[in-house]
């Protein structure tokens, strides 16, 4: 009588987890109510009310984006993941969790663009989701038999380095709005632009 | 002339399962509403605001890791089936069918969390979901062909066990909270302890 | 130099339409607005107020056993399904198209309950689905290759009878409902009577 | 110690962006609100309430077709795709900008189908989304080694002539609504039409 586990599917965590995301970057378009205008309103202030709307579609394109950097990062996290268990599914629910409270802050954000208080709880969600893929990335790392095998030491240091890096800023962000909500801002333009930066994408193999 | 069932897809099955999943963890936070607040609020206002909706937080939290604990047994359960057929289909939807629902009571506590009438509909929401389950466990239980070969009986009836000691607690918890609504949230909360107790991810297979 | 249609991955469709499957499903919820009670209303205040949401609670379990069925359809003739082309993403896109209109007159049904006027839109929703399956059916019966090969005569004619038959009595009940709105729920209910028949998955092979 | 890419999969782009164009495609029938008669309304009211809906699903069928369309040749797209980059999951990501964000205008066209600045801003919601779609066709074929070997010349020229052809026509949609909207409403089902046509979907293979 052998005792196992029973396997977990990779895959089906994968599809589960990219439904949450795409519903989550879709679902936040629904917080941008269409501008009222009554049937006889001049072209201006039909163009008008839509100017309106913009500080809304800019935090939901803040918001999109760094869900597409999730996205695309734990798209990349699972590649070097070879088996799951248990206790990951739950993390990544954690992750997932964090995620999906993403459009409350964004609507929020884009309603209040000048308040220290909205970039105060923007950066909070956003330290929140940072942390809880740290912490699912320090699980998988510390049980090995989940990674595959060919990740060099000095690469995930480098990718260690780099998530503690954005749960810190993100961190900041959540104070540096009472100063000016532009640092704030400014915090979220930078981590985005750090994810953007082309060597994240090379990997060493060591052999 | 041979007569023989169309065969099913499993993971057709579980693909749509896990959209439907995904859709509800998700929906749920479109029942909270952030909070309204006037340009020149002062902070307290905008706190006090934010404030307010921590019941429907706290009831969003709860529904979110209820679901994570039922797509984690979903998933479970579906690696112990190798075949489906078109009653188990119906089996499943009719599961699916009561988490869907699960976002009414969900608003409903977080708007009247003091009501017994609020825990009695959650209870009994969550009794049918997991009755449905149980049900859909009997099913395949009872047609072994469904089943994959190496699980032992005594890990069969201890799953039994458990399954069906989560539909009794549930039935208690829609009658406890007319003497304390602490009573039915305390057992709402032991249901996802036990479930998150590790033991249950061993599986003994017999040879 | 051949000419050659790019090959279309049958999964990729499949896997759109358990997308908006899902998503029709649980999206018709929302249409369910939670009872407003106050914070003192008496027990019997809030049970009345749930009782009241119960025809809205009825049209949601029927449009959601009706679109049940659609998907294990759905699913079990893609099973037939061998090849697809171009044309038949359009078939297949057309009955999504339906489907996705079936939260409209649902909700219409669950608030007017009593008026013929919700019955006849529902029929007229439903047989524009079941149409729309039937011209999706028709066109890949026609184009033998698109079939897998061993489906026999008698079943083809047999299933091509029945989604006629469903058809002719969605018509039927746009306008039954003007001498008794139970008439035309009589008819829906029959209709998911007849597809949960257990007779139906039972294929009979040529060899 | 050799540098590599980490492989990315194809399939989850593809599960992601159907999960999206999903989502996208069935959220916008929340936009349509069902008409709200009194319980003692004519039959006349009903329908009148309705008939007053059909240009909201006008605007709505318009916006489901066009979407079709985009996931119809999205599909064909990464068809001829073999590998994917990091990149190529971000020209992915502005495309599917582009395509959550049509909610807005179709909901907008609907209410106000008369005004040239809801055609203005149709036509540039779609002009954006067309231009996302053709700058990831380009990225995809200068970099030859994401491609499959079996392409001809001829083919790729003659895809690229298509899109770039529908990019201009959507520009031009923008302003000839200023003329009359029926030019634009035009020029929308002119593309439509165009990617409607049997010959698209032929592929010359250079062997």
């Amino acid at each position: 009588m052998e005792r196992k586990h029973i396997p977990l599917q990779k895959q089906r965590l994968e599809a589960f987890s990219d439904g949450v995301i795409a519903i989550v970057i879709t679902l936040m378009i629904l917080e941008i109510k269409i501008p009222e205008v009554t049937g006889n309103a001049s072209a201006g202030e039909i163009w008008n009310s839509w100017f309106n709307a913009i500080p809304l579609l800019i935090a939901y394109i803040l918001s999109f984006v760094i869900l597409g950097v999730l996205w695309v990062n734990h798209h990349q996290f699972f590649q070097q993941v070879k088996h799951i268990d248990r206790k990951l599914l739950w993390y990544n629910l954690h992750l997932l969790f964090w995620m999906c409270i993403i459009p409350l802050p964004t609507a929020f954000l884009g309603l209040h663009f000048e308040r220290p208080e909205a970039t105060a709880l923007y950066g909070f969600n956003m330290f929140m989701t940072a942390s809880a893929f740290a912490l699912m990335r320090e699980y998988v790392h510390k049980n090995e038999h989940l990674l595959i095998d060919h990740l060099s030491k000095a690469l995930r240091k480098k990718l260690r380095i780099k998530i503690l890096a954005t749960v810190a800023l993100y961190f900041i962000s959540i104070f540096t709005g009472y100063i000016s909500i532009y640092i704030s801002l400014g915090i979220f333009l930078l981590i985005i632009v750090i994810y953007f930066m082309p060597q994240n994408t090379v990997i060493e193999i060591k052999e």
